[in-house]
Formats: C-alpha cells, structure tokens, sequence
C-alpha cells in the first residue's frame, strides 16, 4: 500500500492523486486503505517519517564506525549520496511535498532532519578537533554537504552513466574537500 | 499571468492547478489564457524557460568577469545560490514539474542546462590550466557544484537566519574547496 502510494504520488503528484488511486493500485478498495490510513495526508506522513528514520539510522550508522572524522564524514557521504539515488522516487515525494504534511509530521520530520545535521556537525567538529578539519561554520557546512547528497533525487537518471556507489564516491570526496585544510588559501 | 501560474503551481501542485484558477488569481477569463497560452503544459514550459534563460544568463555573466578562475567560480556559485534563494518559489516549480513538460520544452530546458553545466566546466577546466585547481572528473564536479546551489530552493526559508547573500558566500567558499589543491591527503 506504501509502494502504490509512493508511485502514485510520484507520478502525478501528491495533491492530484486520490485514495482511490492509491487503492487500485494496491488492489485494494478505498475501504481497506482506510482502515489503516484516515486520510491520504496520513499515508504520506508515514512514508515521510519511515524515510526519514531510515536516513538517520544509514548516517548514524556511518558516522559510528572505524576511522578518523574525515574518514567516517566520507562513508556518510557515500552511502547518504547512494541511498538518494537509488530511492529517488520516494525521495522525491518525500521532498517536494513537505509542505503538504500535516503539522505534526512535519514538525516530526524536523525533528529528523536536524538530529541528521546533528551528526554530520558533530563529526566535523571532531575532525577540527582533530587538527584534520577546518571549518568556520560547521553547522552551515554540515546542511551543505547533506543538501549535496540530498539532491541526487532530483536529477539522478537511472539510464545516466553514473550509478550509486559512483556519486556516492565522488561526492564523499568533495565533501571531504569542503572541510579540508586548504594549501595556501 | 506568469507570477499568477508560478503561484498556483506552487501553492497547488501542477497537476492540481487548472488554468481556470490560473485565470481567477490573474483576474482574467480562461479565455483570455488560452490566446497567449494553449495550455497549462505550455504556461509550465514558458515558466521554465525563462526561469533557465535567465539562470545562463547569470552564470555566464559571473564566469566573464574579471579574476582568476577560482575567483570567477566562486562569484558564479554566490550569484546562483543567491538567485535560488530569492526566487525559491519559482525554482521549485520548475524542477518538481520537469517531468510534467511537454518533449519539445524539456528537449530545450535539458539543452539549456548542459550549457549551464558547460560554463561551470570550462571554468574549472581553466583553473587547471593556470595550476589553481584540481579536479580529476570536471564535468561531474561542475554538476556537483550547480546540485549545491539548486538545492537551496528546496530548503530555503525566507524567515530563517541565513540570507541569500549569506548562503551565496558559503558555497562560494565551499565550491572553490571542492577544487582546490588539498594540503597533504
């Protein structure tokens, strides 16, 4: 049910699709979506909070194993940067149609999106303490590298040349340059 | 009619729109729509070629100044994010509704964008010349760096703490790391 709205909503859009859509899709009568999603609404807040989650548990999960800061802040990179490509669908609904979230899934997807941030702030000011990193605003820094990860989804064609682990790859570089110590500048 | 199709796209939803709320919020008849614009697909396709046409324009400007290339590159980085996060509204119009364009406009949005990405290219490809930069893929990091300036219409916040000049200098200072010549890794 969560994949035939995920599709739905990717293709035509989260306000042009109807919970009917959504149960034909899935094989199922409108009667059947409702019983487990009051509204349309509510079924996009749980596929929004599940990625989410899903997100934190992936950078969380980067950010925690071997290696110095830069090292860990690559494999986030890669593996944040892969994840967007190969979920672009659902992370474009996810994306463009925050705004249609109800307030409180919003305010719970915020709530997300900042102990993400969180993380990759953390292990920049780890690598500046360090002496490996250099950063004068790890905050705004740390929103920069993950909006580079982020959207992926919007332009990732899986025809195109690059695959996954390819932008994952270079992109865990850049961002590692984006905190580097530059040489004579 | 233009500002009043970019509202209702963004408020609603392409597919959600119809060119009769278009004609309500311009404060004209449907019929008045449909002589300049056959339809919404064709309001969407003027919106995003404009919006493109004025992104080169931009770019080519910044990347014709004077200044080394790292210079140059950092100028037209702080320019575009800048652009992106003055007019958010329009841009998330015209990248969440790329697949909604008709063949011939997307043919011609997608030609404008590599000679955006061409711009960004040469002058990384410049800077190599002159021994200031160092980028072993210019064309993908010339796509990285345009990825990190477009993303700033999705989440930019016109109430938050950071202006579009703010966030211009940041990635400014970010883009030109991403290819310069890092000290010892």
């Amino acid at each position: 049910m969560i994949t035939a709205a995920v599709e739905a909503f990717a293709e035509h859009g989260y306000h042009a699709t109807t919970t009917r859509d959504i149960a034909a899709r899935a094989g199922l009568s409108p009667a059947a979506i409702y019983v487990h999603y009051p509204s349309k609404a509510a079924l996009l807040a749980r596929i929004s909070l599940e990625g989410h989650e899903a997100a934190l548990d992936l950078v969380t999960g980067a950010a925690a194993g071997p290696g110095d800061a830069a090292t860990r802040l690559g494999r986030l990179v890669a593996r944040f940067t892969a994840w967007h490509a190969e979920h672009h669908r659902v992370a474009r609904v996810v994306q463009y149609e925050y705004g249609a979230l109800p307030e409180d899934a919003r305010a719970d997807v915020a709530r997300l999106r900042r102990r993400i941030e969180q993380v990759v702030e953390d292990l920049i000011r780890a690598g500046i303490a360090e002496g490996t990193m250099d950063a004068a605003q790890p905050r705004r820094v740390a929103r920069a590298i993950l909006s580079l990860c982020v959207d992926v989804a919007r332009w990732y064609d899986p025809a195109g040349r690059d695959g996954p682990a390819d932008l994952g790859r270079l992109h865990a570089e850049l961002a590692v340059r984006m905190v580097g110590r530059p040489a004579g500048r």
